[in-house]
């Protein structure tokens, strides 16, 4: 298994529907597009200036919404998987 | 519902009147043009360099205004929202 | 009535009267103008790393100085505010 | 009268002699130009991580060199001024 | 043997399977790749603003993931290595 | 006298042998050529975080040698003067 | 003696056997090339947000490896030498 360092988590990504088409450039198109996954790992937190350390917000298995060109993906026993730092998400979808 | 994380806070669009016409390019088109919401969730705050928790000073319900670049657009349950820092906040609208 | 967070205050902008005339680029002219307002809201302040809050400087009513390009315009209630950071405040006139 | 904020001072400019003449590009021509000026009116200082205020070194009277694109110019009661953040202060001449 | 210094480790790499094929530029090829490797060494940790050392997550023998363009190349004793940043290191695979 | 504010000093400049000749581009010409000068005047000091001052390692009198393009020239009583920042001071020559 | 400040160290240069040889451009040629030295001097340390004054962990007549493009040449009674900060260190050759 992967296992993230400091305040980073681990996802596979999930499809999300696509209704938006764009014309050539309008300006609401400069925000970004989200994307969704499950979180198949977390970090054990970052450590703070004053040496403690924070544990993430996000849990093993909680649906998460993250900007889209966030993280790394890395392919590992077979399986695609993103890996991402917490400040990343957007929002958990409960 | 989305949870946002940290100190984020999601909110539901509303349309601001426009009656600003613009010219070419004038001096002061160089400010950004603001947005308005309805805040529907908060995030739990961000943590201080010393380990403690800040509570947002957004509240749910509050009508905001934004910065108008500011935030990613995701839509869930068919419904579209958007997600933004507190940071983004300008004031409040009561 | 619109209530600014953290730093920010809210103004009303003031006319300044405009002696300086430009030829084509002269060096003097690489430094900012900067533009007048009247305090109408100011923020509860900004939160230091080790928790406590910081009052602003600025109060309601001042007529402060502050730089050309700083904050936003906002409309509300058909008249129009700029909202800033009490950082982009050069100086108050009293 | 103005009154500067935070670390911010508020000098009347003097004429430095300028003996230096130019070529087309030479590398010492890289180094800032520093102009000269007397303080007129200081700022009750920065505020630290800690919550303490620290008062400035500059005070009124000081005739400071500083370096020479450095803040913002501002006229009031027909007179011109510059205002500008202690840091820009390079020294005082004694 | 080379002792890296405070939040580095040196690996030696270990080659990937690469089954992934580009076409000219597709949306998702702005993800970084990741690469993979065995640590060697392991530095004393970085020292935090009020002077307490935090030492590595990673161990030596820990098979690392981290960032494609990450690191320096070190020829040493006629092996080649990489010297990384922590900070660097995506995920540990157990 | 010249007197630097904070964490700044003044030097009087000195000559530097220069031996080297470059052609067109080679690699080693990317690093800095330092140069050389006296201390004639040092600040109090920058304040820390927590309030303290730090007075400076540089001594009125050291021979220091500094980065090329460090520092800004002043023209002081006659004299040419540098006026540097510590932080721009790589070595004391002793 | 040249004697660094802060986190500087003072080297000098030793050759490293380039076995590596480039064709035009390669994805692995994005990595930097290290360099050798020997220590001959170290600073007295960093001093940190607390006051505390960190010693380096780099001592004269340790054999360091360092970043290509790092730090600043000196020459001083007729030796070369290398000025780097403690950060620029790779790691130690032991």
């Amino acid at each position: 298994m992967l296992k993230p360092l400091g305040d980073r988590i681990i996802i596979e990504l999930e499809e999300v529907e696509q209704t938006t088409s764009f014309g050539i450039i309008v300006p609401d198109s400069a925000k970004e597009k989200p994307q969704q996954g499950v979180v198949v790992a977390v970090g054990t937190g970052r450590v703070l200036d004053n040496g403690t350390r924070v544990e993430l917000d996000v849990k093993v298995n909680d649906r998460i919404i993250f900007s889209q060109y966030a993280g790394t993906e890395v392919k590992y026993d077979g399986k695609e998987y993103l890996i991402l730092s917490e400040k990343d998400v957007l929002a958990i979808a409960e």
